[in-house]
């Protein structure tokens, strides 16, 4: 049901692309996922989504757990027909969501017992519930319960999270049932080379369909995050696709394909968007600048999107100024065009073997901003 | 460039089927115009709205006067390009905004002097600024500036705003310039019958090309409202379009087209959708309770619109139980659609002259709800 072809490898740097089938399409990979945290990608509908070229979308465990439930999900015929996305999904194991937004009140060895930021109840996850949920929910590929420990923590406590994570994700791998569901084990470590290593080594007997790097883009410098996916991916099997998980800016996505990435989500796109941020060609444009306001001109020239072929900047600044709804729709549509427009060009790029160029090339033109 | 051509008349009722003709298209009659107050109809892109069925939409000269302010509408190309919505729109003159929504602070013969309610600057509105503020922002009808008392003020005070609307009426007249721009006259009188008269009768000689009645809906209860339009169609002009301002639910739609009425905005069907009230053919629904946790069934069963469609009654009520901004778009292209559909089948009705079992039917699917 899952098959990962590699197409082409970048000679200069080992940039892949290639695809990636599943049982609802095919993704070509490196690729972008939208972030439908509550099942909906904020401010779109799924065929506007489709339009701009997205083809894998995240749904969070976490947030759909608590509300509505994932066997109300299950019930309404799971997450497919639940948003009415036909193409594939992937949800995260809810773990990253427990550390970081609920009150941690007991972990251990069975499981982490938490406190919903909804409404207060206790609640536990383990390695066999979150397994639980993900069937339930339904996606196409899902996530091995983790412990992601803070990057700056000691090296004793990130060695703790390795060998947790790499208990864990034998207890995953061993409650996972669905065919039709592939589950990815995360590597963790920190910023340190022996960590991701130690991870990494540990995970591959359990022979997963795909690998994430977890633990990355939570505080540290862009450099070092850099610094240790190239690191890390040279541990990871060429023939299984890898995911960053939570990366990122534009450039974090241009620097980490060049190290061999093939999937990534970000709530930067459509967060910023609901902000009043574009991403464009040239770099980030803030659209309730008052020298927007008698713009006849579109957003991004270079932008093929509705938002940048029927608007002017001066409408969408009016928007935002006045609080209509339409402006981060307006935005969100842009910014995630421009994303996949993004990863389509670096697949171009890796295919023609001209990866090196387009990377010089755009961040020049970003002019180091994003 | 404006004609109005009436193709039907219900021999029973009086009510009228047939189509207006404006520089930006025809708008079929009876009609219902969506309300886009600051130049967008909330969570809609244009592209949804003509989805809808909406032929003419409003917007509201009070708010975009102020923001971004008619001049920057005119310089970004007036209303239609602005919003890129290349049909027909009406403005109002932003007295009842004045009257209703910001500190009016002086009113005499020449003007009224109002304090914003953004940011509390004393500003300006007279017959003469009414015109230019509507010529600027371009819409294809636009109204003349009133003065709309309460319905239940004293007889001598409704009288003197009739008598006030008259002479700003002619003042309008005289200040319009744009031909490509079609002014109504407004009749007032609140719910009296020889005050509609008065108003009519002194309106009537200026020759508008259409006629509108204010004063209504602003808290009277239903059956004096049908009352006073019933006694007031009468008194205008068989050949020229009559629109009913700020009205209203389903049934009051059905009622005033039944008597005699062509053009209706209201923002109901919008504001409700974002309180997650549905319109179906069966009554309201409140999309937030419980019932519908676990729906697989579509909203409305008897509608084409791609909420309807789509999605299901489990998943609307989890957009809006979680705040995404998805369920209020849902519901507002789905209301919407209902009142163009319901617009629709009143024209269909009228044209096949049974206008009168088409209304005691859909009363009867309402059960008296709306
Ligand atoms: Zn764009
Ligand atoms: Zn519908």
């Amino acid at each position: 049901m899952f098959r990962f072809h590699l197409e082409a490898v970048d000679s200069a740097t080992g940039a892949r692309a290639g695809h990636w089938e599943t049982p609802h399409g095919v993704v070509e990979t490196p690729a972008f996922m939208p972030v439908g945290t509550r099942g909906s990608v904020k401010g779109l509908w799924p065929e506007q989504l489709r339009q701009t070229g997205a083809q894998k979308i995240l749904a969070n465990t976490y947030h759909l757990a608590l509300r509505p439930g994932a066997e109300v999900v299950r019930d309404l015929g799971g997450l497919h027909r639940f948003m009415n996305w036909d193409g594939p999904i992937l949800t995260d194991s809810g773990g990253f969501q427990v550390f970081s937004l609920s009150g941690l009140r007991r972990m251990d060895e069975r499981s982490v017992v938490f406190k919903s930021h909804i409404d207060g109840s206790l609640l536990e996850l383990s390695p066999e519930s979150a397994m639980k949920i993900q069937e339930d929910l339904g996606a196409d590929c899902i996530m091995c319960l983790d412990e992601c420990p803070p990057a700056t923590a000691p090296e004793e406590k990130i060695q703790a999270a390795v060998d947790l994570t790499t208990r864990w994700a034998a207890r995953c791998r061993d409650a996972h049932q669905r065919a039709d569901q592939a589950l990815f084990g995360i590597v963790q470590g920190g910023v340190l080379p022996s960590q991701r290593e130690r991870s990494a080594t540990a995970l591959l007997p359990l022979d997963f369909p795909g690998y994430a790097i977890g633990g990355l883009s939570v505080g540290e410098a862009p450099a070092q995050m850099y610094e240790t996916v190239g690191f890390t991916t040279p541990f990871l099997p060429q023939n299984k696709p890898r995911y960053l998980m939570g990366v990122g800016r534009p450039v974090d996505l241009i620097e980490c394909v060049t190290r061999g990435i093939d999937l990534f989500d970000c709530v930067m796109p459509t967060r910023n968007a609901r902000n009043a941020t574009a991403f464009t060609s040239r770099g980030p444009v803030k659209m309730r600048n008052l020298v927007h306001q008698r713009d006849e001109g579109p957003l991004d020239p270079d932008c093929s999107c509705r938002t940048c072929t029927q608007f002017s900047r001066g409408y969408i600044r009016h928007l935002f100024m006045v609080e209509e709804m339409l402006g981060p729709m307006m935005l969100t549509l842009h910014n995630l065009t421009f994303y996949q427009t993004l990863m389509r060009d670096l697949r171009t790029a890796i295919k023609s073997n001209r990866l090196t160029e387009f990377r010089a090339e755009r961040l020049a033109a970003l002019r180091g901003e994003l």
